[in-house]
């Protein structure tokens, strides 16, 4: 790995393009996915890699929600996983949901490299001291969070394919989905379903962004980040009205306003 | 190759990544090729995935002003050359000038390899059928492009380590270059040597951009096709004083328009 200095204005940028990168080499990641996480980069340009106000909006009705929710999941692909897959298990011993590694070019060796990546994130995470403010036994409830995946026993209805597998136990029983970088086929299958669907996606104009319950335009690293923060300094908070075209606008508008500061 | 329907909308853009994609797979292109490829897309997307017209204004300037030149060159990359390798030589056969696979992160293997991509993309040109408006023998001004780059004897200034390297007969000697897909250190060199730098990115804020001369936000191979039809309709167009800060405000305008439509 290339040592970047501390000094460069886009480190955070260049650190999470080395691990795409190194996950690409191990295997863990579809062509794609690189191509996938450049797009990401010039998106999260645009909106100045930070997170607007918009997304703030947003990552608290997510995680709002998430925390209402009777069954909610965490659904991550390789870059999830690779990106945030420490906080992505912070979020679900918190809510005391599962992950499930769902892959849109499944194969079974994938589904395994990144279910071996979450348990030695697990390892790191219960070495980390334990945060302020949580109800309960922080480390019980980061060894509970069930990791799923390799088994899959359920269908998405709408959908053909190995992009349908999913597990009855995550995914299948879930009211309640954060499912960060997802296709737009399947997020609309999802919401199809009557599920609530939060996405992570740094393209407002995309059709998952669309077709979402919940859009957070933002890293998924910084949301995830976001929801951690606020649900352990508002752990009552609840859901509201939700406008999502409304909060869609109001991105695109955050990237017309950095443009014209350009 | 997944078969593409002739009725996607984004067909074009499809195709492109398979192309990134093959070539990646090949061994033609660097890490991090794929992740720029997927800015790139990102950055179309927000142009419309058109051809705008601060774009146009810019590559009739490319095309009048390498028309001028006493010596130009094409430097090629990677991602050109898979993605617009065919216009690269039809450009260099009506300008008379070489081409030189220049690469950034520089190996043996990948400058042969795109070398002999370029040599069968030339008789696939010379099975095509001919130009109309071509003054000379068009047959002969392909097969006379002379391909640079396996024999670098000459430095850029300014630039240390194997992104320093290029030939004498190509980068060396040339006044004016046309670099698409350039990056930003290398175009500043490029520049401070005193050389007109035409460079084809699609992001209107990357440093490439600020720094050339004539700064052509649009998809190269788009770009290419429009500099050969300007080329080939108007030979004798003569370059104008550029304003190329204004145009590249231009693009932002666009790309901000483009937002506040969708």
């Amino acid at each position: 790995m290339v040592k970047i200095p501390d000094s460069h204005p886009r480190k955070k940028s260049l650190l999470s393009r080395q691990m795409i990168v190194e996950g690409s080499d191990r295997g863990l990641l579809a062509d794609s996915a690189m191509i996938a996480h450049g797009r990401g980069e010039a998106f999260d340009y645009l909106l100045g890699e930070r997170t607007t106000e918009s997304a703030e909006s947003a990552i608290r009705e997510a995680a709002a929600r998430l925390r209402s929710a009777n069954n909610p999941v965490i659904s991550v692909n390789g870059n999830t996983v690779l990106l945030a897959g420490k906080k992505a298990l912070r979020l679900a011993a918190f809510l005391g949901c599962p992950i499930e590694v769902n892959l849109y070019y499944r194969t079974p060796e994938r589904i395994s490299g990144l279910l071996s990546l979450l348990e030695e994130q697990r390892i790191l995470v219960l070495e980390e001291s334990e945060p302020s403010g949580f109800e309960g036994d922080w480390r019980e409830s980061v060894r509970n969070v069930t990791l799923l995946g390799s088994s899959p026993d359920f269908r998405i209805e709408g959908l053909e394919g190995p992009r349908s597998h999913c597990t009855e136990e995550g995914i299948g029983n879930a009211d309640s989905i954060l499912v960060p970088l997802e296709d737009g086929d399947r997020c609309e299958a999802l919401v199809n379903l009557g599920k609530e669907v939060i996405v992570v996606d740094l393209n407002p104009l995309s059709r998952s962004a669309k077709m979402a319950t919940v859009t957070i335009v933002d890293e998924v690293s910084r949301a995830f980040e976001g929801m951690l923060a606020d649900l352990f300094a508002n752990p009552n908070r609840v859901p509201t009205e939700w406008d999502n075209a409304s909060a869609l606008r109001d991105s695109l508008v955050e990237i017309a306003e950095f443009l014209s500061e350009s």
